[in-house]
């Protein structure tokens, strides 16, 4: 256990799911454990207004979710630290790693990088121009749903998460109108469906658009409106509306990371998926940050528990790092 | 999607939290989806009557828990047929796989397999009388380790599970002993150093002893004590113990997959811990019956959700089998 004031057992970077999972086990174990957080605790998950695929609760929102895991981490005696950015990581000598979070400095034996992934952008311009739901750029619909009351909006995407948030905003705009580049969307067949007889129906508010980009947000103050263009025809079109909502993928968090621990290409942290370590020994990693991760929230808290648990695996065992992932769970009979 | 009539999409075998899980996100996908099961739904959770470490829900009972589920399962259109113990696996010529299940047959496109894993019993009276935390007796030290705070615990066992387990519980009981029917621990020399180093202690709240086996369980309403035999003279004594723990290992529930898909020696199902793939194309494996399992509520859960994931995957790209873990899980832009 660790006896110096600021060494840590295990240190969590990003305060999400997956963090607060790992935190939960890891404090239950009576680690001394802190979770550093850039900005408030939640991550991504306290945009999402409606969770029900969550094996185990019926129905519940992102914030109230997140409330329960916060309430459950601190209550198993885990600190966590908010508005603390990482600027410095360095493993050292003696196995332990430094870390540098706003003005402090902590010391751990054990580290777990969970810091999620971020929106991606459409880099057009005029995107960062009006980057704020006030101006007219969203990439939630959930948060900034209500701001579009009545008014008029242009949805950009067709994964699960642009009908699921396009769905949400035809509740509160008077006019939604959804673009995808491809011919078809996407999204599970289940949100396409409801999607597309949303759309068919004839008072609907809702319009879909295929084979359509966005080139260009202009306005003065805010949006007035979208250059688009037909990806077959090349035909182009100024496009009035109020609002404009990207939901066009996520990218990991990971920038302060490279040098540090190995990425792929995409940015995505490398591990193991059966101990999730990284190319540091020490450092595990965890959610939507990593490689192969299935971006949900069960998947997520999964990733986070399997991480805490490696730890401590680490701690009774420093060559966990040479060794191939166990078959044997248990490792044996009595 | 399936057509016949009694051809499904998915089929899940067990109902345990990775089975449901599955059947969750299956069904949300509209997906024709089955979850067959032995017995009832729930799996090995149900005897668990607290549980304080799935992140998100601060408390449930086991049996709580698996209701939720299974209410979200049903309202998402799968089906959960119950008593129906899996006789016969057949891989087709076509792609689909056939499953005997009681007297019904069925096909399926896609099977999951989540048959979960059983603690192995020391065998001896009292121990299914006394099988709940509450009672006093459990097979799961991280589990239930702090409703043992303050009180006196017996520990059975000599592996790596034991020794940790062990050396968890030091933490919260007042008083701890572990026996051994062996003359040395098994477990890895850092845990076993760490265990022999703590028993040292002349502080310690932790006893060691060797070649002593437990012969009978006894109280009244709760454990009260354990009837204790030295292996070696034969001497018998009686342990007065508030709690007993019992660590002498877990096996997979996988004997009617032998012979249909690869497994370790132990009976763990072989698959790649990225997508969760078997030996055999379109079966997927889930949860506590898999080699590398960490045998968690949340990981179970975790690794039904990838399955189910993984199983749509596979319908959109027959080669799944052939293909390496894709390190950009989004896979897509958009």
């Amino acid at each position: 256990m660790a006896e110096q004031e600021n060494l840590y057992d295990v240190i969590i970077i990003g305060a999400g799911p997956a963090g607060l999972a790992a935190a939960l086990y890891a404090g239950r174990d009576k680690l001394k454990t802190a979770v550093i957080e850039k900005l408030l605790p939640g991550g991504q998950i306290t945009t999402t207004d409606r969770i029900e695929n969550f094996p185990g609760i019926v129905k519940i929102s992102g914030v109230e979710l997140v409330m329960q895991m916060q309430k459950q981490v601190e209550s198993f005696g885990a600190q966590i630290k908010t508005g603390r950015e990482v600027s410095a990581l360095e493993k050292l000598p003696d196995g332990n790693i430094r870390l540098k979070a706003g003005k402090d400095e902590f010391l751990t034996r054990g580290l777990i990088l969970a810091p999620g992934s971020s929106y991606s952008k459409l880099g057009i311009p005029g995107e960062d121009t009006f980057r704020n739901a006030g101006a007219g750029v969203s990439y939630c619909g959930t948060c900034d749903a209500p701001f579009f009351k009545d008014k008029k909006v242009l949805c950009v995407g067709g994964g699960n998460t642009a009908v699921e948030e396009t769905l949400h905003l035809t509740k509160f705009a008077s006019d939604v109108t959804l673009i995808h580049r491809r011919n078809e969307f996407r999204a599970t067949k289940v949100l396409t469906d409801e999607l597309l007889e949303k759309a068919k129906d004839k008072n609907s508010n809702l319009d879909l658009r295929l084979s359509t980009v966005a080139t260009e947000i202009y306005g003065s103050k805010s949006v007035e409106g979208v250059k688009l263009k037909n990806a077959k025809t090349g035909e182009e079109e100024n496009f009035s509306c109020d609002g404009v909502f990207i939901f066009v993928g996520t990218k990991p968090n990971t920038g302060f990371l490279r040098g540090f621990v190995d990425l792929s290409d995409e940015g995505f942290i490398k591990v193991d998926c059966g101990y999730l370590r990284t190319s540091v020994p020490g450092v595990f990693a965890a959610g939507d940050c990593r490689i192969g991760a299935a971006m949900q929230l069960a998947t997520a808290i999964g990733d986070g528990v399997t991480a805490a648990m490696m730890v401590k695996r680490y701690f009774a065992d420093p060559d966990l790092w040479n060794e191939p992932v166990s078959e044997d769970p248990q490792g044996e009979g009595w």
